[in-house]
Formats: structure tokens, C-alpha cells, sequence
């Protein structure tokens, strides 16, 4: 089992944004390589502590803290990290009604995706990589419309009223915790193309030196040039980062070529194959993308080395 | 706060038996001396893993630990022990399904009440006062009938089959926790009282050692002869015991002249004076025995004693 750490505990990876940011997309795809028998996933949302017609009647948001179990989420957290089996509470998203709970037995990664999911110091301890995702708000209000009223029972109207109502929220709340992240990655349209919305998307990444990050010199060459950037620069706080910038645009033989060398960083993972950078499309179809790809590589490439005690950082 | 210890950790009652063996009557008594909002009662039939309807179909009682969440159980009560809220699962008896969980927040004093709940040795290990109920079994079944049929849907005929279906776990895994317990609590009708189903019942308790119990000798004299007696026995398993016998008899006078001393005995509470051996009788009314309340005062003397460190077993 290369992928257990000597002492069973699991290796904990945080996905965090607003609504409809994209979460459960990226981590769809590290899952899908650390192999779904391996990895539990851990919604935040099910921490909810009020219904949505509760919700609605209180006049309270999801996002905040006070409407969320954000104590128990803090402990059933620390206790999946000791290797423990939890009995989590389930919110339905369908109906927005609070449910019996169930049962998440750890596996060798968990891998939490949430709004709130970094609030506290006892929650931001718990992870080993921590990664918060900020798309062009364009393109998360697009993505919150279709997925809301596609699987969540929502009117279009009802979502415009959620977003305006969870703005300030999302402003006091879930914007704070980005500065705790290890990445940041953000998924735009390329610069002039507001009309083509199905323009393939850019990926940024904020590397910040909270994670020994790869040595991505051999990667920047290969295959050839552009479509993957790598600069230094400093973050709104002030404080140095290398940026990571893949553009949608970037050639399909580039993008294998970056893609097997990041896969060569991670020789104990090559076996595992899998296929990436997949998502839903406007037509609900499945789609493939080469930087959200690229992207899932990189965070998983912290996660089997994290696995392997070569760079946990607690 | 005199009720506290120094480290805010909860004094934790475990009060373990057969269904129907009459859990909730004692602890509710031992509950209002306490004052209910010290007190925070946690129902172990909440941790059962199916609804009744599941359990008919897989063919599985309640009483079975493959049944029941007994690991959730035991990190729960660990929670509280470290005075943490917790979110526990509940179980809906009047329709025997699950619900969506519930907060509770730790008090002074938690009461745990169930089946199963001195299982294994980590669930043992939280306890600061064991006791375990064992009524005399015809006067289990006639409790079991009348409140099945009252307060959890059942028929008679239901209630029969059911106490069928449980024997065998009953006796495999109820039963072997009497052995944990500190003090083991017997209410059975007097001899020769067959016909008479409202004859006072008379209550036995074996006082193991390992508790301090108190000094009962001023107590056996208090207020006259009779009705009360204290002697040295051995346990079924040949080991020494306590036998404390109080008659369901007992004169009126002599049994509040027993309860004062007790009283005497924990000065700190006696400002707690609580009605108490409160029950709910045949016809559905509530009605008061001697015995019953000279149990409670001796339970709640140990938590009393817990809560002030000086006989905190652990």
C-alpha cells in the first residue's frame, strides 16, 4: 500500500470556494487518478445546520458560519485525520432537507470540498494540501445557474436572488479563506472572447511556498514553447509567489508532453493513469479540458508526495 | 458552579440494561435532583444502524452490537467526556426510524442510557458511575408490553415476538455488562405476591467496590427498624459484594427518616431536594415508591461525590 502513510492516517486535501466555484469538478478528477477506492470525499455542505426552507425563514445563508456546524465539521475532521470512522450529517441538495446521517470510513486520502471548510485554525490544521478555487465570477454565476437549476430544483430567479443574497456572505466568509490556501487556482475565459463562452478556459495557479512545489523548469520546454508559464510575482497580501499560468489555447501535443512530465514526478502514480481535466458541458455532455488537467496533476503531485512523508508540512 | 470540575468535564452515569428495564425511570429521577439543565441524556438506541423496518428485513435485532454504531457510540461519549459537543444520530421509536442528528451539547452531567452501552472496554472506560438495571423478568415483560403498546406502535402479540426474536442477544450481550457495573439495581415484586401486580416492589442493590460507597450504618437504624438491611454477600461470580435490600414495605416514616440521612450525606445538593421515585404506574398516572427514590439519592450520593473528585474512579 504505497500510498498509506506508515501510521494509517489519511492525507487530507482541502477544495474550498464559493458556490459553484468548481470544487467538485477538479476534485473529481485528482479522485479519479488516487482512484475512487482510495479517496473519501467529504461535503461541507451536509455540516449545513438548518434545511433551506429554514434557511429561507431564519433569513440566513449557507455561507455563513453561524448556519453551519462548523464545530463538528472541526472534529469529525481531526478524528477522519487519526483514522476514524465518522457518522456525518447529510443535507440533501436536491430538496434542500437535512437527512439520517451515514457512516465515511477514512481511505488513505479524504479530500474536502467546501465553502467554510478553512474558517477556523482547528480546520486549516487538519490538511495537507489546501487549495481554493476562484473563477471568473462571469463564469461562476453561469456555472451556479446551470447546476442549480439542473439539479438543485431552482429557477433561474431563485438563483439570481441566492447569489445577490449570499454576496456579502461570500465577501466576509468564504473570500477571506483564500489567503490560507496553498494554491490558487483560477479558471477565466481568454482575454476578448465575452462572446464565445465555450472558448476553452485559462488556468492560473498561485503557488505559495507553504508546499515544496516541483521543479517545473524541465516542464516549461517541453514539447515546445507557450501555453505554460511560470513567473514570479507578488500576491495582492504583497507576498512572493510563482504563478503558474496554462492557457486554454495551449497546443493538444504541448499539453501531453507538460502532462508525462508531470506524470514522470510521480513514478509511483503512473500506474494509475487515469483520465483528466473532465467536466460537464453547457449541453450536459462530458467534456475534457487540457488545463483543468494539467491542474489536477499538479495538486495530486502534492498529495502522493505528501502520502509518502516527503512533503507533509505538519 | 460547585457541580464542575475544575477541567469542565462532564460526570458521566451510564445506566445499562434490557429493554423496558426500567433505564429511564431511574434516570429521571437522578436527573431531577441534578436539575434537568445540568443534565444531558444520551439515548444509546439513537445508535442504532437500521430503521425497525431494515432490521425485520435483515433479520437482526436491536440488541445486537453489529446493530448498533458501538464505535460511534464510544467517540462519542469520549467527545463529551472532553466536555465537546457532539452530533448524534437519532432514532424515532414511535415509528422505529431514522432522523436527521442532533446537537448535544455537554452539561455538568450526562446520562447515558441503553442496551449496549458498557459493550466494549473504550465504552467502559467513560463512565465515572456504572450501573446496570435487572428487574425481575415477568415484571420486565409486563413493563415491555405496556410501553411498546402505548408509546411505540406495537401490538401485544408484537411485543411477545419481539421479546422472542431478542432472547438470544439478550443473553449473549445484554447481559454479560452486569458484571461492569458498579452497582446493579434489581426491583422485583415481594415473594408470594404473585397475584398482586401493584404490590410496592421491593429493590435489591449489589454495591461493588469499586466504588466508595458511604457509610450506611447510621442509615440502617434512622427512623426505626425494618425494611432496609445491608450485608456482605458474594456475587455470582464468588467474588464479595455489598447487598443492600430495601422492602417495597417500608414503613413511610422510616423510609423519609433514610432518605434525609442520605440527603445528609451529600450537604452540597440537599438544596436540590427534588420530588423523587416518581414512576408511571398501570393506569397511566404518575405515582411515587419508596424504594425507587432511595436507589436514585444512592446513585446521585456517587455523582455528587464524582463531581467533587473525591471518589472519581478514573
Amino acid at each position: 500500500m504505497p500510498f498509506l502513510r506508515p501510521d494509517n492516517q489519511p492525507i487530507i486535501l482541502g477544495v474550498v470556494g464559493d458556490s459553484a466555484a468548481g470544487k467538485s469538478t477538479l476534485a473529481g478528477g485528482i479522485a479519479a487518478i488516487l482512484g475512487h477506492d482510495r479517496v473519501a470525499v467529504l461535503q461541507a455542505d451536509d455540516y449545513h445546520r438548518h434545511s433551506r426552507a429554514e434557511r429561507r425563514r431564519i433569513g440566513i445563508t449557507a455561507l455563513s458560519p453561524e448556519g453551519n456546524h462548523v464545530d463538528i465539521l472541526e472534529q469529525h475532521l481531526c478524528l477522519l485525520r487519526r483514522g476514524q470512522p465518522i457518522l456525518k450529517p447529510v443535507y440533501n441538495h436536491k430538496d434542500g432537507s437535512l437527512c439520517p446521517p451515514a457512516r465515511l470510513e477514512p481511505r488513505p486520502f479524504v479530500i474536502v470540498e467546501g465553502v467554510l471548510a478553512y474558517h477556523s485554525r482547528a480546520l486549516r490544521d487538519c490538511y495537507d494540501v489546501k487549495v481554493f478555487v476562484e473563477p471568473d465570477e462571469v463564469l461562476r454565476t453561469r456555472w451556479k445557474q446551470a447546476r442549480d437549476c439542473a439539479e438543485r430544483g431552482y429557477s433561474p430567479e431563485d438563483v439570481q436572488v441566492s447569489l445577490d443574497r449570499r454576496e456579502a456572505d461570500a465577501l466576509a466568509h468564504v473570500q477571506p479563506q483564500r489567503s490560507f490556501a496553498d494554491i490558487v487556482v483560477r479558471f477565466a475565459p481568454p482575454a476578448g472572447s465575452v462572446g464565445e463562452i465555450d472558448a476553452p478556459l485559462n488556468a492560473r495557479h498561485l503557488l505559495r511556498p507553504t508546499l515544496a512545489h516541483p521543479d517545473l523548469g524541465p516542464v516549461l520546454d517541453a514539447g515546445g514553447k507557450g501555453g505554460f508559464h511560470l513567473a514570479l510575482a507578488r500576491d495582492s497580501d504583497g507576498k512572493p509567489v510563482d504563478v503558474l499560468e496554462i492557457s486554454g489555447s495551449i497546443d493538444g501535443r504541448r499539453a501531453k508532453a507538460v502532462e508525462d512530465l508531470l506524470w514522470s514526478l510521480i513514478p509511483e502514480a503512473s500506474h494509475l493513469r487515469a483520465p483528466l481535466g473532465r467536466f460537464t458541458d453547457r449541453a450536459g455532455q462530458t467534456a475534457s479540458s487540457h488545463t483543468l488537467a494539467l491542474s489536477q496533476l499538479l495538486i495530486t503531485y502534492h498529495l502522493v508526495k505528501a502520502a509518502q512523508g516527503l512533503t507533509a508540512t505538519c
